[in-house]
């Protein structure tokens, strides 16, 4: 049995995020998703709070039918010590054998501490990715399809989008 | 749909959890098992870490054929401000709504809040509390009947009952 | 002109400290009184937020008709590093010239740092000691002679007296 | 009666934020007035402490003859977590019933935790801001008509000019 | 070439840590003295800074004539989450291949992270201990003959002796 | 006998540092030398361990021939809180007489705290610092002249040139 480990900060989740997902429960018999910075929220590159994010993760799971029962969703806060990031990821999650990632820094300090790291970034990046997402959400354009429905569905009826756009406008005076 | 909010160390996971798992269950439609002091591990109080704790959980509630769809696991650490700990748990784990709890503390912070708060100490404390367990797993008493088989299993075979012994006989000099 | 400077948790405030405040601005033109463990609350030995106390201290001094024009009120947070700790008050709070306390740990840290410390324990400790005091509230003793009119009010009209009767019966298990 | 809650940086307080206090004090009974970043000092963003900021406030208040005995002045340090910020805020202020705020986020999070929120940027930002303030000191612009008299003499009396001078130089290598 | 690691709080180096240090030094080629606790002072149990427990320590190698060209000492801080402490020490110490621990926490969470830990309790721990010694000089025995007589001298001519009895008698009300 | 104290990040040490060193150790008779932001690594500005850079210096002063019996190696977290800087790295390294430095903002702090200090930037900044030599190490230009022999091997031999380009490379989606 294979169990894969893969990190994002997922703010929001969205249709490349999928996409990995998709290309990794292909690969593995177990999946734990990480969600990274899980004490930031509120803020223009990290909207939602980690309890948010979860929720949001699970109703993309429901909605396209993959197996709760295989897949671990884990809320991980930052150290802000590169040294220990490792070390406290690993008590924070159960014990998983290859780790998805394309971020180099992460990539580079699972590789030094000796797991097999796997490349993820298959897929167009600039089409989907969370910074366009959520700028395309605070600056007024179409962002029905780079998200799954069901994300669609929670950003706005929760207020998110009102939301993103206020703290967007926060000057630091 | 209710959700409820179930929080407990679960150091480690016993019979006495399980029979509070099984009544929660009872009455809500999705329940947030929140796994408490998750930055702890290796002292005598909190033996496992939060992703050994984690996969204890999982492994129990496979056991006994729950609902995985319908169950939610976060690890929580702690923030030793009592006032800020309700707007923490907020922050990271999804929207719940009633509080299952027996300690006085949480139970006080959570109504203070405004949520409500539902006993669970319907069953025998004495028989099944982790502090009773990690005494008669460290003392060498019989511990297989205190807590479910996946429970024996997992702390066996992960050397668990050799870490609680030695950790144990730390002194602090 | 001399201001001082006078520390204490006020866990509540109560008779033997109005009898400290009463000496000392007897002695000195300004008065900063700072609110020590700022963080804590919820506690047995800390029932009450900074802000509640912050707010009792007032009303005791409106109550005496002590001059708010020459008394200053700052909470402070505990650093728990004691080579770092003077340094941390000196930062928060407005100058001054001598300190006030008796608590021999603040007396030596403040003399090694090259500051005047004044001595005010004067007055029976044992009649008035907020120790005393919290158990006085949870046994369901007679306290409301230990503190001053304002702080009995405040308890009672806040629901201090459940809070700290549920609080004290927290166990940890 | 109706208290208020202000929070700035006071870095340092100016005309402007001398004019906000006169129109809040015209709308409450008291004001608490606190002290945000408490923990900053020494930088070019925030170059005074805490316990500067609070004399400077102190100095202002007295200067215009306002009544001490309806003004709170609380030093409030940074959690950096958006999501329990409110929840620090309420446990170290006594308690208010209305927040004046301009900054974006601030003003959401305070409204998204229920609180009746109230703009105070009813006066000309371009030309009374701290950072105009702390532009012109550093850069030897003329700054004394920006700032109320007292404010203008205690940091040339403290040594301020020179300490912004300097600490503005600061390269990072 | 072999370089150990020796962990000690050395509050204060008393002769049984000298005998250690001799022991180690005969086996290993260069010697990682860390002095554990860092951060602490001031307190009963930890009386010293890590400053002034470095500077003892360099005392006692010189006057042994130990080579200081191959013995490195450096300060830890405690990160007080057993989990990542193996890691947080790796970051701030040289390279090293062998530990040198008798503490039970020590000894098992760098056997778990796969490091070989060697014994070092060869020596009567209830005539040289540091409870032992800061026992014998806040009551007042005889305790010169308990340490190195460079470390008898520092703490006397430092105040050492004034700074223990005084804190000791620190209440905590 | 006169002490001094030189801090610097020595992300890596340099032919700069080299020739600061030399010149301090003209003035005094012992040498303090505080590795400071111990806690940073594996970030492009912060390649290096604590542990790395520790033994980097080290070798650096074997090859010099340097007196290791004079010369403290002592690393310093960061606080980030300027107002208790210097008491910070007060607790941590053994007493000194003077401090080395040209940071404007840690030249500021000492001189506050009543500290000696004196400049140290007698040699051309540009040729050798800090942000050339790593800006040379990712960039692929010739390295070897701008550091110390040993430093050159050792970054080789560690694979410190493959960590710098792989964390150079890290964006932050």
């Amino acid at each position: 049995m294979i169990r894969g480990l893969y990190i994002g900060r997922f703010q929001p989740m969205h249709k490349g995020h999928l996409d990995v997902l998709r290309y990794i429960l292909g690969q593995t018999d177990e999946l734990i998703i990480a969600i990274g910075s899980a004490q930031e929220s509120h803020t223009p590159r990290n909207p939602f709070t980690a309890g948010e994010r979860f929720e949001m993760i699970r109703s993309v799971i429901r909605e396209e039918g993959f197996d709760l029962s295989s897949i671990y969703i884990v809320p991980v806060e930052d150290v802000k010590r590169n040294s220990i990031w490792v070390s406290h990821v690993l008590s924070l999650v159960p014990h998983f054998d290859v780790v998805y990632a394309n971020e180099p820094l992460a990539t580079y300090l699972f590789e030094e501490a000796g797991f097999e790291v796997r490349k993820t970034l298959l897929f167009s990046r600039s089409s989907y990715s969370s910074t366009h997402v959520r700028e395309s959400i605070v600056g007024g354009s179409d962002w029905q399809d780079l998200v799954p429905p069901s994300i669609f569905d929670y950003i706005r009826k929760k207020g998110g989008v009102e939301r993103m756009v206020r703290i967007n406008s926060t000057d630091k005076c």
